[in-house]
Parts: structure tokens; sequence; C-alpha cells
């Protein structure tokens, strides 16, 4: 097991090229798009324990976790760029907060306003999982502007919590029904080096899953929808509803980091393999079913219908890069760079003010507009359109918090290696055994494989050879190099002082296949440049999508797509002549006509309107 | 218009080859098994409005129509092998009814026995549905013995339904809400001669979807579900509840007869291309979705997640056939086949004792079994075996009747002009216009395109050349002759004297390519061969059969599959290796290795215990 240790964003600037326009977004739009939803669905106003006129069942049980997450993002934005008038929104946030806590450190709006006689009975309601993104948003607002209320107040929640669950044993369940605490106390830990909260973290996670624990009513669900099947350390297949499942996952990892636990990390690993060979779209989605929002069997990853949760792809990317730090092998952030480009990428709209909460791989507007024969029981397909609100409000501000702390991706270090695992435009100063090292990556990732690094104190260094990359080259201040490969990073040895290092990956276009027991994809490709997934939309390429061939020996250009604001690609393809006359069925004939195909980055779709959209296209 | 003439099955005698022996197993096996489960479910006690212990909702609201299509199947094999003791059972199930009966005519055991304040007032309710089944019951079994009680207790039933709904009005609703009365009460005034009962179904017809109609409530369900969203004659498109929506067009096409009803056979007309051009499983199946059992849009037919009930399957060979009476064109009866021998015949399992409810085009057992994260709440999938008796069980008495009558599809009349619709090895001799006409047909059809007929008293003959024919000849007395095609039928001149007619009807596999707006089977093709389709079953072909590739310039062989009774092609095709080491995604390859494949029919899938199938598979 490795012993890796991360990186910080307030380490990392991301000072120009793709993620910082999409932080430049978060900051300047999403933000405050989302604070306005939530402030005008009163999810604010209900820290103050009121209700909503004529919403007796407001606050709702998960509301508290939509404004932790937003108070998260808005500390991270803030950590980068002050701003005293967000700050001031925020502090009324937490002084609502610490107002509202009772006495012996309860804190939940919606049980304290609606029904606290039953605090602490029901598994599924999401009082743990919303104290675990207090505890974050508390831990991140105080790094960034060293405030400790908040940070006091979540102290006081997390010593009632342990109380009542483990010293007095008085609560009417043992773990979460939604995880999230056990990560959150990690963050706790660290941040005021309790090792109580670690410990608390460990109970939470050790006692999932046992007998112990299956005394507790979950009224509508079977354990492996919440990961209570089987101990955690005997899990070995990613189950249940998908964003609680990664939640766990990555906390146990982190656990195996923080405790050396080599069970807990090879379960990790297990379910790891489970998902990245078995359970994800090449989107980096996973959940496939919008049944429980949950990962169904192996190779079953159907397209149309794909639930693909914006939550569960960022927080697959966050548990990649957890495994990154505790085994060496560049496969973790090749899944975390799968996800972050495409299927979490895809949950915002290209002016961020509107947000997916499904990432389906295909889209047909058709079957969505059907005039359906039995009413409330229409055949479910996501939708086509992303929101500016959702009454479940998990996603909007996971994903502001997720692009503004994006900076946590780049590196690792151990005993002076460096780890270079995500490339973007960006400039890194960080303390590292062998001392203080600086690097600062300029580049036109990822449009374009060439990544220059000016390196400073840096011994040894490890690139990642994306897993997507065929062909690639390096050289160190500009003499060429030829770096041994490790379990996908090439490694090269400096001397500590001031070098350029260059990297080059060939990026051509790629012609992508399943493996054939992915049915839903049998006979199709999907196309990829670099680490974006590309997609067809009826927008730029006419109706019946599916029946559209790509050549596997195309001559494919590239260029920008103003009115988008990205690469997309072109090629000539085919498609059967669509005559009027045709029949329903009639016998195959050879009438397949050129086509002009245009496509675009994945994470792209659905910004122009409904229209046909596919990934995964027929191949010739 | 035109007034074609059926000739009842009555006149045909099916006696040796493919069907014969469909009949036989009918009248040896499933009649009586049907019997057997509807004796033991209480069914049969039900008659005697007595409940089901236990069962505080008994009986159910459909059981009289189980068991009137029950002695509808008993009547079509008594009609052609007498059996006294099976005449035994009918007929003390026809004294508990008439014995029921009410004395002011009503009969149906579930309001008498549960709750018979609430008659005539719940449109959903099954009770015209039942109503109609006993009637055609009655008339069936009065046309096979010349027993006369049942018919009469059926025309006191027709007499008070008149009553309620027209005359007084006092029911709660002025048309069925599952059609079937309409169709029935034609064939009741053609047994009786009262000409009220064709106006009460034309009462039926013309009320449906008018706004009088709409003041009734149907609590679940939108209009359309049961075709009452539009008066009948502005209907144009197939939608709802696929069984409803065709047993309602069947009776339009037969009052359109009855009548000369120009708007109404062209309403007929329109909804008949909907579905033959765009609504229907290349097996004939049709109502694509599980939700309502329904139609959805032009070109929306899921393979997987088919429904295409096998009561609507044979609904619209029997709604094909009556179009074939009033418009003279060879594509209904070629309908009606494709129905027949495909996604109809696949519902009734080859020993006869089993049934399908749903008769989807692919089946994958892997998502049959997936462990479902959340309770109750499971994906939909048709089984994957055919069972012995269903809870709504409307299916198994559909398909015993409709195979013991198979011989209504052979013939029509008009002006002395025979038509020839379906080829079946058979003996018939009717009355036309012309005089007495005598027909006997000698062919393995539909494992051989070879017909020979031999005719008498045949002045005009009208022979069906199939649509999935491309290749033809025809012989009179040896000689061979060059007819005249109109609308899909070779017209023959006779003298009327004695001749043999042979017609020889190229039969190649032919690989059948979908319209590419049927995006479930763009870059597939489905293998037919005659009138029957093909499919591939996991037991003859491995695993992940979606991978398969036929090859357009295949090779074909056919040869009889002993185990099952059936014709089986063979050919090589092309599947990718399936390296156990394959990653989830990675560069295409070309991987394609040779590979054996057997074709069985369609509709003896799922006979060899649970497997893959699939029918469109991908071409190369
Ligand atoms: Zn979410
Ligand atoms: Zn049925």
């Amino acid at each position: 097991m490795k012993h890796q240790q991360r990186v910080d964003f307030s380490k990392v600037s991301i000072d120009g090229g793709f993620w910082k326009a999409k932080q430049d977004m978060v900051a300047g739009t999403s933000l405050m798009a989302v604070y306005a939803r939530f402030a005008e669905t009163g999810r604010f106003e209900a820290l103050k324990l009121n209700g909503v006129e004529g919403q007796p069942d407001t606050p709702h049980i998960f509301w508290d976790s939509d404004t932790a997450k937003w108070i998260e993002s808005a500390a991270y934005v803030l950590q980068k760029r002050p701003n005293p008038e967000l700050e001031r929104l925020v502090d009324s946030l937490v002084d609502d907060m610490v107002e509202s806590q009772m006495p012996d450190g309860y804190f939940q709006s919606h049980f304290q306003t609606v029904e606290p006689e039953n605090r602490w009975t029901r598994r599924q309601d999401h009082e743990l999982y919303c104290a675990g993104h207090l505890m974050e948003a508390a831990v991140a607002y105080y790094e960034a502007t060293g405030k400790d209320a908040f940070l006091k107040m979540v102290c006081r929640m997390a010593d009632h919590i342990e109380r009542v669950f483990v010293r007095e044993g008085s609560a009417k369940f043992h773990s979460p029904g939604h995880e999230e605490i056990e990560l959150a106390l990690v963050r706790l830990y660290h941040c005021t080096g309790e090792r109580r909260y670690l410990e608390l973290a460990e109970y939470f996670v050790n006692v999932r899953g046992t007998a112990k624990d299956h005394d507790s009513s979950y009224a509508w669900c079977n354990p492996r929808y919440y990961q209570a099947h089987l101990p955690v350390r005997e899990q070995t297949t990613a189950e249940g509803h998908a964003v609680r499942a990664v939640y766990l996952y990555n906390a146990m990892a982190r656990l195996a980091l923080e405790t050396g636990d080599e069970r807990l990390c090879s379960a990790a690993k297990k379910i790891f393999n489970n998902i990245a060979d078995r359970r994800m779209y090449i989107t980096g989605g996973i959940g496939s079913s919008s049944v429980g929002e949950a990962f169904t069997v192996d190779y079953h990853l159907p397209n149309l219908t794909a639930y693909a949760e914006s939550c569960a792809a960022l927080g697959l990317a966050l548990f990649a890069q957890q495994m990154a730090q505790i085994d060496e092998d560049a496969r973790y952030a090749d899944v975390a760079e799968r996800a972050m480009y495409n299927g979490f990428l895809s949950s915002i709209s290209l002016d961020g003010k509107a947000f997916f909460y499904e990432n389906p791989l295909e889209i047909d507007p058709m079957l969505h507009h059907k005039d359906v024969s039995v009413d409330e029981n229409k055949e479910r397909f996501p939708i086509m359109q992303r929101k500016e609100v959702f009454e479940c409000s998990c996603c909007p501000p996971n994903i502001t918090r997720f692009i503004a702390s994006i900076g946590n991706f780049l590196y690792t270090h151990e005993r002076g290696m460096v780890y270079v695992h995500q490339y973007m435009e960006s400039s890194a100063r960080f303390e590292t055994e062998a001392g203080p090292v600086s690097l600062v990556q300029r580049t036109a990732y990822p449009y374009d494989g060439a990544v220059a690094i000016d390196v400073q104190g840096v011994r040894e260094l490890a690139l990642r050879i994306p897993g997507w990359c065929g062909e690639w080259s390096a050289m160190v201040d500009g003499n060429a190099v030829q770096p041994q490969c490790r379990r996908g990073y090439a490694l090269l040895a400096l001397d500590g002082g001031s070098h350029t290092v260059e990297l080059t990956l060939a990026m051509p276009v790629c012609l992508v296949a399943a493996n054939p027991k992915v049915q839903q994809d049998a006979g199709r490709v999907a196309v990829m440049r670099g680490p974006l997934v590309y997609c067809l939309e009826g927008v730029d390429n006419g109706a019946y999508l599916r029946d559209i061939r790509v050549d596997r020996a195309a001559d494919w250009s590239i260029g920008w797509e103003n009115g988008l604001g990205v690469q997309a690609l072109s090629c000539t393809g085919w498609r059967r002549r669509l005559d009027p006359a045709a029949p329903l069925y009639a016998p195959l004939q050879d009438d397949l006509e050129p086509a002009s195909l245009k496509w675009i980055p994945y994470f792209a779709f659905a910004n122009r309107g409904e229209t046909e959209m596919i990934v995964w296209v027929q191949v010739r």
C-alpha cells in the first residue's frame, strides 16, 4: 500500500485555460444562481427553524446538505478570490445555524422544526448525511477565512453524534442511510487534530453491514441499496445507490490511507475495479438505472435510460483520486479524468446556470414527448434540457464545489516523488518530504496534448501517461528523454533545480469499442479525442442518429465551434437514404449514402434546445 | 369498398400439415390444460356465484371472459371433433350460468357475487367485455352443437344491455372500457337474425369518443387508453391498450362491411396503415410498451422490453382478415400471416401446455435476474419462460380459440371470385354466388413454398402472392400460366371444372432491414424465410448474441431440428473474440472471428430453458 500525500487545491492556482474558464463561470454565475434558487425555495430561511408557509413537510430532510454544499462551494471560491459580500452571505447563514443549534449540539433544520421527537430514529432520513456536509463546509470555510464559529459548531455536532451513536448508543440505528459523514469526519480530524473524529469515522465504516447494523430498519429499500448487505471489507462489487456507494468507497480508501488498513485498501481496490472494468459508462457516469439511482449488473449500460447522476460521476472522480494515494496506478487518475471531462462536466450548462441530475448517453425527443396511454405511469427517460433548480437539488452545489476545488486532482507526492495526475494550465507550490517544490503547467489541454511544466525543487517526477494515449514523448530542457514507465507513470529523475519538462501526448481521433459483453454498444463505437468523449446532436446531424455509420478509416478535421466555445470534429460517414415511402420492413438493400458528420464534446450536449443526441454510433 | 364474404372455418378442414399439428395439440393438450388451471383457480365455481374462500375480491371482474373464451375454444374443437365428454363439461358450465342469470337478463359473476349494487356503474370493470365474450362463446357453441340454451341466455343479456344502455340509459357510462361486445353483437345478429343486435353494436361504436361518452369516468386512465379520445371515424392512428384497440378496429371494419359505411371503412384503413407501416414488430406483435400494454409512437419498437401481447397479435390478425373483406389488398393477409406464424404463435409452448402473455424480440437473462437495489420497484422485462397460468389469463383461452378456428383465414369470395389468402394443407367446400366450390390445398407451407390446389367449381381464383415473396410461378393442370396481379393477388380465370393449380413461391432466406426510423433495429437485420421470422438462442449460439454479425452474402443451409420439430437455418457469421482480459473500453480493433450460427423459428423460442434470444442481429 502506498501513502501518497495529497496536494490541496489551496496550493494550486488554476490560472488559465480550460478549467480557469469553468472556475470563472462558477464564481461569476453558478454560485449565485444556485444561491438564488435556494433562497427562493426557503432553504436558507429554514436554518432559522421556520418551515415554508403552505409546505407542511419543510424544511425537507436534505435541505441542510444543499446549504452546506453551497457554503462549501463559496468557501472554495473565497479561498482564491476574496469577496466580502459573499463572505457576509455565508456568515449570515452560519449565524443562523449557530443560533439554531441545540444545547446538546444537535442541528438539523427538518427535525428541529417538524418532528423534534424523532431525532436519530430513522436511518433513511439523512441526519448524518446533512451533518457530514456541514462538517465539510465548516472545514472549508475555516480554511478559506480562518473564521471558526462554524467549525466550532460542527465540532459540537460531532461530539453529540459520538455520544449518541457510540458512547450512549441511544440512536435507533448504527450507521447512516446515506454515507457522507465518514469522509467529513476525517477532514474534521485533520482540521482540528481531534483523533476521536477519525475514530468515529472508523466506527461508522466498520459497523456498516455487520449483524449489529442489520437491526436497524430502512423502510423501503434492501440493504444493498445503502451498501449494508455485507461488512465493508467483504464487499467486492459496487452496489446500490451510486452516490451513496462512491461516498462510502471514498471513505474506505481514505481510512485505509489514514490507518494503513490493508483489508480496507484491498476491498476498495476490488470495488474500484468492478466499477472501472464493468459498471462505468465511457463518460465516467455510473449508476445505470433510475430504479434506485443504482448500479445494476456487470456490463448493463443502457444509453437512452442511463441515470448516471452528476453527483455519482463526481463522487467516482473523488474516489479514484483517493485510490491514487494508496495504490500507485495511473488508471485511477484516468478514471477521474474520464468523469471530470465527460459525465461530470455534462452536468452543467455552458452558461453555468442550469444543471443535469442525469447524464444519458443518448436522447430521443420522440420518446419523451410520447402521449402515453396511462396517466402517471409514463415510461421514464432522463430530461433533455438542464434545469435551474430541482426539488432534490443535490447536484448543483456539488457541481460548483467540485469545479471550484478541481485543483485537488493535480498532484500527490511521496518521499519526494511528485506525481502529476492531471494536466491543466496552473501553477502550484507545496512542501514535499524533500523540500518545497513549484510546478507551472502551460497547456491547451484537453484540446491539445502538449504540456510544458516548469519545475523547481523537484527531484523525482512521475508524469501520468493517460490510458487513452498510444504515443507520447518527453523532453527536459529541450532534450528528448526516454523515461521508464511504472504503472502508467513516466518517471523522470531531476536534480531539484529549475527545469522545463515537455510532455507531448499524441491526440488523434480514436474510435473506441466497448467490451462485447456491453450489449447496448455492440457494433457501435464512441469517438474520443484525448480525454474527451464526443457525441452527435440532431441539431447538427439531422434525425435518426442511431442509423448513422462512421467509417473506421474516416478523415477527421478539427475546428472551433464558435457558438459553443468548444472544439468540434468533422468527418464523413454514411446513413441510409430516408425514403418517405419506405416500408416498415424490407429486404436489406445497399442504400447507404455519404453524410457529413459533426461531433461536439459530450459535455457540451443539450445546449441548443431539445434535439437528438448519441454517443455510441454504428461503425463500418 | 369491397364486400367479400367470409368462409367460416366450419367449411374448411385443416387435415394435415403445420396447422393440423397445432390443432391436434390444442384439442389434445392445451384445451384441457387451460380447463384444469381455470378449475383450480375457481373460475368455474364462480359461475355459481360463490366467491373463492379467502379471496374477498373473487370472482374477478374478468373471469367470465376467460370462461367464455374457453367455451368458445371447446366449441371450435367440438365443431370438428365430436367429444361427448367435452360437451358435458361445457353443458355443465352453461347450466350454471343459466341458473345464475338474473330475471332481468344480467349475468356477471363478479358483480352478482361481490357488489350487485354497482352493476353498470364503472366503465373500467369489464362487464360489457365479459358479456361480449359470452355472446361469442354462445354463438360458437350453438353453431357447433345446435344447443341453444346458452344462446338464449346471451340473447336475454343482450336485450338487457340494450335496455340499460340505449332505451333506458340507466347505465353510468355509454361505451365499454374494454371493447369486445361490438363484434360479438354482430355475430349474435348473424346467428339470430335480430337486427337490434347489429344496431346495438353500432351504438357502442358510434358513441365512443363523442361528447356524450366523455361524461363517463374511467378512473386511472386517459381516454386514449381505451380509444375514446376521438369519435371513431376521426381516429387515424392506433392508440392505447393494444388489445382493446384492435378489438375496436376489427368491429369498425366489420360494421363497415355490414352497413357499407365508407367513413368507417376509411378510418379503419388509416388505422391499419398506421399499425402496419409504423407500429408493428416484424413478428406482427403490437403494443410495444408494458405501460398500459399500449401502442406508443411511430417507429418505437424496443425489442428487449417489447410487450407485444399474445391477444394483441391475434387481434391484429383478426382485424387484418376483416379488412381483407372490405378492401382488396393482399397486405391484409400478409399482416395476418405475419402475426399468425410469429408473434402470435410464439405465445404457446411447443408442447401446448404453457403460454406467453408478452412476446419480446430479445431476451437477456442477466437483466431479469439482476439483484435490484430497491424492492418492489424492479425494472420491467417480459418473463423468459411460458407459464401454465396467469392471474390475468386473457391469453391462453384466446390462443386456443384462435388456433382451433384458424380455418377462418383461408378464403373469402365475392361475385364468384374466390380469394386464397392463406396457404395450408386443407380441404374446403362452400357456396359462392356462382355456385358451390371445393378447394383442396396440398403443401408443406410454411416450410416450403410449393402449393397445389385442387379446385372444383371455381371460375375466378385470386391467389395471394405474399409480400415476402420476390419470385413465383403458377401452373394450371401442369401448364405454366402468367396470371395478372392485382393488389397482390394473382388472378386466374378457370372454367368452373376440376383443375389443379400449382403455385410455387420462392422461399430463400431473406435478410430484412427495418426502416431507418426504427432506431432499435438500426444496423441490424432480421432473418426470414417465407413467412417465418427466425431468431438466435443462447442455447445454440453462446452468449452475447447482440455482438453477433450475420454476413449479407452468407451461405445458408436448412435442416430439421429434431428436438423442436421445426426447421432450423444455419450459416456462418462473425463475432468478436471474447478476451477475458479485455478492458471495458478500448480502441476499435479488427477482431472478428467466424462463428457458426443456428437459427430457429421465432415461434419456437424459449422451449429449452432460460437462454438469451435475439431477432435483430448485426449485419456485415
Ligand atoms: Zn446529485
Ligand atoms: Zn392476453
